[in-house]
């Protein structure tokens, strides 16, 4: 029986190609195993995996019993739900560490760096393995998806280099217009229902026992959202009350401009000023100057504001 | 303020070990830190460090307000009491995946080896920075003692060329003649109280919400314990009750025999049968064939167990 290996739910392109990429690497070094994807590629994913002639990854969501590795997540609500009866040899993450626990040792390579890929792209070096070509370019647009072309706080120089790295194997010339073209694709919200919007790169979270829900949409520019931004608000609302949630929050996050206009479902508006120096809800919405990331500003900022 | 790196309570030789090791190797990668222990070196890690002429860490109990590393653990009720109010920066271990949980991405070096100075060997030879002869030979006790000679089922291959690597530093000629040295050290129970033989080595686990402890005393030959063994039995009774535990064993691992008499304190003898193929526990005690490790055999069969 392979073993499985596969990212978060509302896989994300760091998901989706960290984990064919681990697959392909602890292949080569004798396991059998397999990546899947725990549900339906998104726009930039599919964009991704078309220019490098790789094939999708088969949706799976239930791993009972399987030998499983998880990629960029290390949280049980993000994760396959019945992953508990899993047996979880290892992760390779780039975030907070979750609450995901074990009963036998397995094998962590979780850093602070913008991406998943980058730890993979040192592993293969690690264990002196050659990075395919079409790899290569999985792992390139990967990085610079999840650290916004390098403009993310959470980019760091490893992600950098292993960029360097990967372009020199795929012979990339331009990675700024490789990422805008990228992020041409993700921004694209013609024709699209908005709970897909919503939740085209949506995480839930337990903060001190509140229930938060932050979806993000990075564009390139922030007027491509203005004919549907009061649809998405209305949108959120809802899923706000679906879930029985304290918050919902949808990050429209412009990378040019690097800064976050935040959408505001909440109980208390209040936690907005809490998370970010008394910044002030006003019909709804905030700009978050230099917010980008959801990880390493959101996350940490609320998680603090709802203690 | 100086980050501190430090490992679990009870401290034995590879918390102690490791703790010593990452620091030397973070001071070395540009980090201001201080490698501390949570609590008296045992008989063993007090041998280690004056063969090798190396100072004992200072004992710090509160890290509150701290950046703070951790090594050889991941469970909270293993930590200091105040970790929560803590900056976990990152944690180099080879157990199971306990429940520390972090708001910021964090670093993590967790294999599933024999010992965490395996690990930090590694780490030395990643970042590309020699090893002092002091720190090899540390790590290289810290392996000999985890691994039990080689003998556990929690040795691998990576702590065999571990050794390998560390004994060309030190110039260590007969690794199996420094092991036996070490475990005589540590198999010594003349004149020491019965409850800091029970503690020396020992851990406390929430098993599917029961209270259980386990410890363990490596020893070169059974017999040495013959003399206190009912004084040991009486121990963990009492152990128990103030606990409040379910059970309390004491691990008796003879290492030249290969196997652990079990000495049993429990609400319910049958979980050890439950946990080791029908073992049958006899005047409070059992043997277990090929039994070494805690980790490895008795911590994941009495989770299935309790289950």
């Amino acid at each position: 029986m392979s073993t499985l290996v596969f990212g978060h739910k509302n896989p994300d392109s760091d998901t989706v190609c960290a984990a064919i990429a681990l697959a392909d690497l602890k292949k080569k070094l004798g396991e059998d195993i397999t990546a899947v994807i725990p549900g339906a590629l998104n726009p930039e994913s599919k964009f991704i995996l078309s220019r490098f002639g790789v094939a999708a990854p088969e949706v799976v969501t239930s791993v009972a019993g399987k030998d499983v590795y998880l990629v960029d997540h290390s949280d049980l609500n993000q994760s396959a739900d019945d992953l508990g009866e899993a047996n979880l040899l290892g992760i390779v993450d780039h975030h907070k560490l979750g609450d995901v626990t074990t009963s036998q040792p397995l094998e962590c390579w979780i850093w602070p760096v913008g991406c998943t890929c980058t730890i993979i792209t040192e592993m293969y070096n690690y264990f002196n393995v050659e990075i395919p070509k079409e790899i290569a370019g999985l792992m390139l647009c990967a990085i610079l998806s999840d650290t916004v072309i390098f403009k993310s706080s959470t980019c760091t120089d490893k992600d950098k280099v292993a960029c360097e790295k990967l372009a020199g194997i795929t012979g990339e010339g331009d990675l700024e217009a490789l990422g805008i073209e990228m992020f041409k694709v993700k921004s694209a919200v013609e024709g699209t229902p908005m709970r897909e919007l919503v939740e085209r790169d949506y995480k839930d979270f337990n903060m001190s026992g509140k229930g938060v829900g932050i979806g993000q949409l990075e564009l390139v520019d922030l007027s491509i959202v203005d004919g549907v931004k009061a649809d998405l608000a209305a949108d959120i609302a809802k899923l706000k009350e679906e879930k029985g949630h304290h918050s919902v929050f949808l990050m429209l996050t412009d990378i040019m401009k690097e800064g976050t206009e935040l959408l505001v479902a909440s109980d208390d508006d209040s936690v907005v000023g809490k998370a970010f120096d008394g910044a002030v809800v006003k019909d709804g919405k905030v700009w978050l100057d230099n917010v980008m990331s959801r990880k390493k500003e959101m996350v940490p900022n609320f998680e603090k504001a709802f203690k």
